[in-house]
């Protein structure tokens, strides 16, 4: 049945402003990638196209033949019909109920398995990285938003059409902050990114933050993660108040979290967490100490997600392999 | 392999006040039931006896011999290691670590799974009652504290080491009020009877509940779901307040969960809904349209549990069945 030479695996990370192919081998080795920017302006069928010459690239630079490929795993931003493979809105791309499965299966004649993002991210970790073994991994990625995801008993918990693990938009206060998706009080307007860059930007502006206006400036769509954590560990400390209290409200809703799904991994990653590790581990442990009920509090841990940006390829690639497969 | 005679599946719902034994047969009629007092100052000993002749009595009813028992499901208060059968801590009845499933199946040398009694309410009502055919229920049952119990893809959503969905132990405040945990502002304590009922008391007290006064006085402990229901019917503006702001912030946090776990059957159930069964889907219908996400909204349905006492028993019944002979 297997083909004489080595089955290679392909993972997909679409991102809104780039794009990341990964060609492994059967033990996860990397042979070939190629990281593209998306241009997402250019409209839907030039993505395709795009997709498509980006895995190729990503073979062609491991001198690998198409026909060797068992299977492509890709993970993109939004809700995504899991079993048909469609990517149901994707706002940071404008696509709307985009069969990627069926596009990429014609392109390349192998099985396609669509997934969100930061669930193949997660599924990377729990495969090859920092939540190896767990038997429920529950992962947050505080960023622009917050991305969760979850891998329950080797597989990806996921919603009817869609996927879920929405970490961002749990409701934390009646009456807090209005939020992008229209209501008030999400856990992103205390604990996303731009939450914590404009209370950053405010820091500045009152002359509080001297290390962060020399870093960044006063506009908030300037301050980066980068720039928060160098300003933090420059003596900053208005600044580190913020993102402290940020990280604390996320570890108040993981308690809540953890008290419904009683997971034994609580994983953490995304480009605050990766810039401020030990902050985020502090903030989210004691608030996870003072919140979780005692029978649970013993049976979990927190883990940094060490694969950085192969997690979603890294678990792409296995959620397809494991899709064509079955368990391994 | 089977027997001649019809096989007979027991469940046993172990609350802390009374307990209940159903023997059904393999369509799930009931052919006999016992039901007494649980008398949990008298210890584990006899508290074990005691459980062993319900079941007896149950099958003496039925005129079932013992050796027609293919299975016993038991539903117990608090966490339970489902794998090892062990309750772990009921405070109901001052048990801690219990090995039930070794010593039932001693006494009745049949198999025997143990799980938490609400776990086993839900999966009684996916099985046979409200929440027939889900992918995934959440279902929420307000009294004394908040129940809560996950099915998904058929099997109890449940820890490592025990159950979970402590829907009661969400955090919904900062600043809220102290809970019987020891922490603040989980959710029963703004949406569980206890709560309902002392802010109840408070308007006898002072004059707006005439009706309530009428039928419980001003104690909290005498203010439980039926006489609430008929202080609302009778005009009680003040309890009808009270109650519908309980079940709103209900609806607040389960749209959360929605948000986490993509269910496609929110259950409620419990004494306070089944008093009150339109109050509650109307306020938790409105907190759910009003803070869902847009790709989950149209993808679940709200279901009013539908067996009442039967639910535990059944979904015992049910699920040791299905660890005894897997998917049926």
């Amino acid at each position: 049945m297997a083909s004489a030479r080595k089955k290679v695996w392909v993972g997909f990370d679409l991102g809104g402003t780039k794009m990341l192919a990964t060609a492994f081998d059967g033990s996860f080795k990397a042979l070939g990638r190629k990281r593209r920017k998306t241009k997402a302006s250019k409209g839907l069928e030039a993505g395709l196209e795009r997709v498509v010459g980006t895995i190729r690239g990503a073979l062609d630079g491991a001198a690998v033949a198409p026909d060797r490929i068992a299977g492509i795993g890709i993970g993109c931003p939004g809700p995504v019909d899991m079993e048909r493979g469609v990517v149901l809105e994707t706002p940071s791309l404008g696509w709307k109920k985009v069969g990627v499965k069926a596009a990429l299966e014609e392109a390349f004649g192998c099985p396609v398995a669509v997934a969100n993002d930061v669930d193949l991210g997660v599924y990377g970790e729990y495969r090859r990285g920092a939540a190896r073994g767990a038997r429920c991994v529950v992962g947050a990625f505080p960023g622009t938003g917050i991305g969760g995801g979850c891998v329950y008993q080797g597989r990806i918990f996921h919603g009817k059409a869609a996927s879920c693990m929405e970490i961002g938009h749990i409701p934390v206060a009646v009456d807090g902050p209005l939020c992008g998706c229209g209501r008030r009080g999400c856990l992103e307007t205390y604990a996303g990114r731009l939450a914590i860059a404009a209370a950053a930007a405010t820091a500045v502006q009152r002359g509080q933050a001297p290390h962060l206006l020399r870093l960044a400036g006063t506009d908030p769509a300037d301050i980066r993660s980068g720039a928060l954590a160098a300003a933090v560990k420059a003596g900053d400390l208005a600044v580190e108040r913020i993102v402290r209290d940020a990280a604390w409200r996320l570890g108040w809703a993981l308690a809540g979290i953890v008290n419904l799904m009683a997971p034994d991994v609580v994983l953490l990653g995304g480009g605050l967490v990766e810039a401020m590790p030990e902050l985020y581990r502090g903030e989210v442990e004691r608030s996870l100490e003072d919140r979780v009920m005692p029978s649970y509090r013993d049976s979990f841990r927190i883990a940094i997600a060490d694969l950085g940006d192969e997690a979603t390829v890294t678990g792409a690639a296995a959620w397809v392999r494991r899709t064509v497969e079955g368990d391994d």
